[in-house]
């Protein structure tokens, strides 16, 4: 821990894993598919990204996690010398799949791809993950769809926890950094269960995990601080699939450290951007004639290089590179947001930092 | 001239714009909507690309000459320092838009956007091209469809000269060099007379179009030497829309300075890379664990960097860096390639080249 912020709960610590270490709070770009859309392993450097998530699920369905390990690992098949973390599947497999039936050995389900038919277990899972080779591997968790009724979460957060136990027995690799996933939908109560749960099995980090999948935002932050409430101080804090800006700020405000989210490479796609003075939507005529940078106060290549027009352009005509440019600079505008929050949190003024950026951007906007 | 080749009329030259000095002959990746399909402009500078082609019909339709000319020009507004060339709309008019009607004064026709009526003649093309600023523009052409009968050919013929004087005498900028275009289809002494009228009218270049428009490719050479026959020996000699390795081969041999062609961008968007030893198509089955290099004799940026199976996975699962990694490699191939034609003239070993070019690729494959 390097710094923590006076009267929140916001932390700057170091996350070490065997590929070197990474300042946090932390934002992972999402490389789903062995790729962060439209980006090299070189703009991803460029871009400041330490470490980025991909996806068990994806990479199991193909190229087959078989091919990975024969590359070398996910590090060399994708040629990417930063760290990389793995999810489980248990999101995708009760999300994007074709959910057949969950037992308590695991699920069974269909691929989106081709309907093909496959089981994922935490062993299962454990060995993929040990054949992608990720620096962070994470325990496979049932994900509950929101919303669902109290006695189904605590049933399926009584599972991903036995599952969890079974994960660290499989596991096998020692140079891999296995997480726990807290789950327990909006429930307080069994949010906190979870956590002490894991915590009693005990892993070097924990996810929270079933956030952000629908629920109200204050559901979700009462969630969030009945999992964080649990978990120790010592141990990396890491809020999946989330956010927005506003949820890095309201996070790390409440002790999370790590986060992740496909939303700067989406939104780029459909000509969204992000900017210091909030999103732009660079594909509106309003743009058409504008010869400036998508934001003024970026010093990306893009923003170096490229103007709103072109930009525009690009997007309309639906021009590879337009998708390719804006999903560049979402991901540093993401990456560098978490550095201006990491250097508040270090300097000792998170607290006016949260406070001026609810006063920019509105108190719940995105 | 630098250099001729002995027993063929392969010629190593300067081509000289206001952007600077472009060794020929060269290779021209398309631009067309103001971008190379999935390059930036710092990639193309990287693959060395000394010029690049874009389309009038297109940036005439979208964003708009007026866009473009306000951005400064197509240099500032996709951000290349490189030289532009320019096509005069005639081709596209004929081939994509819906043409409607011809007269001397020029074409009408409708927009393959949104459908909406066009009016494009030697006079618009010509303006539209100076606001756009390329270095080099081209003369409006009627750009006439194989097969075509005789008599068409001849009046289309005689329309196209027509136009090129009324293009030379529209033309109020200084520091753009206007080619002429010879049309002719595959008659030679239709491209004879085209090609005797331009240079009387008189041009700093000419391009021989209409061809690779699905004629046999005895044709397409006899209609091109027809065509050089009667061309300056000191003004450079572009050959539009052509082609492959083996093209530029035959047509370097016959005398030609200048090509452009999709057909590396495009091809790679599905997944086929050209190499030394001939195409490979990278997203068949054979490449599932090749974690060679696409082209093994290749230094571009791809060929250290990634492996077939990686490419072949990123195609397969349809990720833009897929079609974005081939596109860079291809059009590095092409321009390598034309950089080994030139170095052999230079060396006066285009003889050998063009021979084991043959040997290798067999005499009329692609």
């Amino acid at each position: 821990m390097e710094a923590k912020a006076d009267g929140t709960m916001a932390r700057a610590g170091l996350l070490t894993t065997r590929r070197g270490v990474v300042k946090t709070p932390v934002f992972m770009p999402v490389g789903t598919q062995g790729t962060v859309k439209g980006l090299s392993s070189d703009e991803l450097d460029q871009a400041g990204a330490g470490i980025i998530l991909a996806n068990t699920y994806h990479l199991y369905l193909r190229p087959g996690h078989d091919v990975i390990r024969e590359a070398g690992g996910l590090h060399a098949f994708m040629n990417w010398d930063g760290g990389i973390l793995t999810d489980s599947g248990g999101f995708q497999v009760a999300s994007l799949a074709g959910l057949r039936e969950i037992t308590e050995d695991g699920v069974i389900f269909t691929s989106h791809i081709d309907g093909s038919t496959h089981f994922l277990g935490p062993e299962a899972a454990v060995a993929i993950q040990e054949a992608l080779g990720a620096d962070i591997i994470m325990a496979f968790d049932e994900c509950v769809r929101y919303p669902a009724s109290y006695d189904y979460v605590e049933a399926a957060n009584i599972r991903t926890v036995k599952w969890a136990g079974r994960c660290k027995e499989a596991k096998t690799r020692k140079d891999q950094a296995l997480f726990g996933i807290v789950q327990g939908g909006v429930f307080p109560d069994l949010r906190e269960e979870s956590a002490k749960a894991l915590v009693e099995i005990g892993f070097p980090g924990y996810a929270i995990g079933g956030l952000s999948v629908g629920e109200p935002k204050d559901e979700m932050l009462v969630a969030l601080e009945s999992a964080i409430a649990h978990l120790p101080e010592d141990k990396p804090r890491y809020l999946m699939g989330v956010g927005t800006p506003w949820d890095f700020v309201e996070g790390v405000a409440r002790g999370v450290d790590m986060f992740d989210c496909v939303l700067p490479t989406r939104v780029a796609r459909h000509g969204t951007a992000f900017t210091a003075r909030g999103k732009i939507i660079v594909r509106d005529k309003p743009y058409e004639r504008d010869f400036s940078p998508l934001d003024p106060l970026c010093d990306c290549m893009v923003c170096r290089n490229y103007t709103r027009a072109y930009l525009r352009h690009l997007i309309r005509a639906k021009e590879m590179l337009g998708a390719r440019l804006l999903s560049y600079h979402n991901v540093y505008f993401f990456i560098k947001f978490m550095h201006t929050i990491r250097s508040a949190i270090v300097n000792g003024t998170f607290r006016e930092f949260r406070e001026e950026f609810h006063r920019l951007c509105g108190t719940t906007e995105e």
